[in-house]
């Protein structure tokens, strides 16, 4: 499906997840990754620190799009009130998944959205609650030494090798692997209208 | 990740989707697609259907690799006490898109695994709610000539445009895909032992 929603979109992440699903969706983005600085510090909620950081990573980028969509995103993982971001190494990460196992923990990805030409600015966080099968040491060893969870926040990938640690979700699915496409679709369409499908060119 | 699991799995579905969930998640699979009668019957339940529809897909290709793992599934959409299978034109795709918008619906996977030389069967059948948001006539139009519902359950798939369609979930996102592959991994264990994991050759 293609989406010619009339608007040029930026994304501000260098994450090839986020990449893939806007393109998965339809939408045709430019990429412009952004390095900001992701320290978290403590104490500071969940939903709020993904939507700073999804701010921060928009604003970084907007100044040069100021016709654009400058889209910037975060995502954690929370569990026990400990926001777990990417593992520090391969120790790190299967400790993650050893606190993980068998549990309930919930992923935040905030978003946000900024044209500077109309003053538009928007951050909302979208939660999703995942449950993990009982993972044996055997399993989380390898599957981290597949590489897979090293770059990821809470050190695993719910698209991949991750599909066998997810035994259900509450929540959107997308939001998990890094963007929840359908929510920041719907608050387009409110701010830029009905405008957003093609004409049947296909 | 690659899972070296000491079983040759067959699996016997023509689907690209369900290739690709056990391709994503390591599993080395050859396929066999079977043409099995699949018609319900009115009245069956969901769970029954797609449990009988798996097995009969297994079962008839099963003979073929006696040593090997052979697996069938089936997905259907049930909404309001009625069973959605593929559409069969654009007009069907779109008045099913129309029953689903903004509602709750429930998407059934059977699954069943056969290894005819050590007399094992297994059948299981998951469910997943899934919720969508309202869907403008225009929109549902665009989607449908995409032609991506048009060999789908209930007419969307979850994994492409259809990741606009989709609010939220509460179960096991593949399943919707096409197959429960945690669910499948959690059984495959108990069944062939731990022994489900390469050695680190990575």
């Amino acid at each position: 499906m293609d989406l010619q929603c009339g608007q040029q979109i930026v994304l501000a992440s260098a994450s090839p997840r986020r990449r893939h699903i806007f393109a998965n969706a339809g939408f045709q983005v430019e990429i412009d990754p952004v390095l900001v600085n992701e320290t978290i510090p403590p104490g500071t909620e969940p939903a709020a620190a993904v939507q700073t950081l999804a701010l921060s990573k928009a604003a970084a980028v907007a100044a040069r799009y100021p016709k654009g969509v400058v889209v910037g995103a975060d995502t954690i993982v929370y569990h026990q009130r400990q926001i777990l971001e990417k593992p520090h190494d391969r120790a790190h990460a299967c400790h993650m998944l050893q606190q993980l196992s068998g549990n309930w923990h919930t992923v935040f990805t905030g978003f946000a959205l900024i044209k500077l030409a109309a003053k538009l600015e928007l951050v909302r966080a979208v939660a999703t609650r995942v449950k993990f099968v009982p993972l044996s040491k055997e399993f989380i060893e390898h599957y981290v030494a597949s590489g897979e969870p090293l770059d990821k926040a809470g050190a695993y990938g719910i698209q991949e090798g991750g599909s066998l640690l997810v035994e259900q979700i509450e929540g959107c699915y997308f939001n998990v692997m890094g963007f929840p496409i359908a929510a920041f679709y719907l608050e387009f369409q409110r701010l830029f209208g009905e405008h957003t499908v093609a004409d049947q060119q296909d």
